[in-house]
């Protein structure tokens, strides 16, 4: 089965103690996208500028990305800059230009509105309601989220919530969310906000999964050699969405493996500057890691 | 086999945003010692004031810990006293009253010089050196340290760090103890310095053997009612210890489960104040706790 993205289609300028990299692929779609790819077809819905660079385009198609769902508008992209410190630990953003993004509208084509997988990547949520509102009967339905929507668009993200099937956040957001220190009075009060499945992110140390089939403490790879954690947490929202469109059998059989590999092609975003180390990556490559996570986890 | 456990025995005053609890028995070694008693025979070398309760004494001995080591010096008992944080994970020293600790050197009883399995929990390089020097060929020597020691007593630090088979400390200290941001150059400085088996702990993030059998990832059994995480450490090295004293195999073949026992009694630990919870746990308990933290981490 294929999966449906929406989210931000951006360019991206990071600094980090090491290195510059100006203007490079990012937005939580693209990530999300090229990290489904690898697992099921995949339709992207955004929005990118007139200055978007063709090689950009093409790294989508080369992953059989479906650019139906994606405006080309007059105008400029949107940018995002931002500085990482010295232990990648935390970033803090230097710019942001929302150029044609500002007054983004996600439509779908006609063609992908029965797309049975539906990721609302990490956009405002009024814009992934709206995702939701145009798509027709969907299968399972993930949103991921950002602080700055718990900040600015509360409301918009509680309504959102109680159509979710899955949500995805990191752990600082779900204390702020719930106002809950201890984590299982944060994820009974989420599950009360409407979603069945409620993953926490925790950058390095894994991720926890909420569910009907009970808690499940998925491990972070290992990362050798950190380059630019940016689109990570999106990189494992993608590759799980992708991994579970492709299985397409009962959720609670599936997700937690599609965590697994959700983890690993994270693990792989975070060797490279932007997209550069997933845009180059093979199923086999995933597939080792996979193995290797099992490995170091067993006792 | 046994297991010879060196640390501080102490009194702890332990604040906590729900509740005040003084004079608790605690300690780097106390806590160790219970830890490990669910598993193997222990014998406990420390010191404590006259002041000390009797029935602490005889909290020990209902664990058949061997107290043969114990010092009762006329004095104060060293009394620490700290207050936790509303997320319980910052916490800062309200008070050190050493006592006769300021004056402690260990002194191994005959009988206890050949115990094969060493454990030099939190305390002095120095002190852990000497209780080495007169330990006659142990199977296997691991330490526990704190930032403390890095700052004040580093060279001592070294010295002790050649002569250790396993050198068990937390994330920051091997950042701070390397000089290195990257946790795999850092475990790779760290084997340099002496030790064939490095654990990093992360707390409620769990730990992370480095070994001749390669790298482990341990999960941490995610509490549901954190009240007091004071000694889950030295419960975990403890723990693990007294596992692998027990097992009395090859270290490779046991030191994963061992580190899965240490996360799991640890976890019991950070259920009450001090080693109330612990005190009062039974190797049932433990084993159900190893079952479940294998079902909650399988993929």
């Amino acid at each position: 089965m294929s999966v449906l993205i929406v989210g931000s289609t951006a360019l991206d300028s990071i600094k980090t103690p090491k290195a510059e990299n100006p203007r490079l692929l990012g937005g939580s779609a693209s990530h999300a996208a090229v990290a489904a790819s690898f697992f099921c077809p995949v339709n992207l819905v955004g929005v990118v500028g007139d200055d978007f660079p063709q090689r950009y385009l093409q790294l989508y198609r080369k992953h059989r990305i479906n650019l139906g769902g994606l405006q080309i508008q007059p105008g400029k992209t949107f940018h995002w800059s931002g500085e990482y410190e010295a232990n990648m630990n935390r970033r803090r953003t230097l710019l942001t230009e929302l150029g044609v993004f500002e007054t983004f509208t996600p439509t779908l084509p006609q063609a992908l509105r029965k797309t049975p997988f539906v990721l609302l990547a990490n956009i405002a949520p009024s814009l992934q309601s709206h995702v939701l509102d145009q798509a027709q009967r969907p299968k399972f339905v993930a949103a991921d989220t950002m602080d700055l929507w718990l900040n600015i668009a509360l409301p918009d993200l509680l309504r959102l919530l109680k159509r979710l099937d899955a949500f995805v956040l990191n752990d600082s957001e779900a204390h702020q969310l719930t106002g809950e220190d201890n984590l299982f009075a944060a994820l009974k009060k989420l599950h009360k906000l409407g979603p069945k499945y409620v993953i926490i992110k925790e950058g390095s140390h894994g991720s926890m999964l909420s569910s009907p089939g009970g808690i499940f403490l998925c491990p972070a790879y290992p990362v050798p050699n950190l380059v630019d954690p940016t689109g990570a947490g999106d990189s494992f929202v993608g590759a799980m969405m992708g991994y579970l469109a492709a299985a397409n059998g009962p959720i609670d059989r599936h997700i937690r493996r599609a965590m697994v590999y959700g983890s690993v092609v994270a693990s792989f975003c975070c060797e490279g500057f932007g997209l550069q180390r997933t845009a180059t990556l093979t199923r086999g490559q995933i597939e080792r890691r996979v193995k290797e996570l099992g490995r170091l986890t067993k006792f």
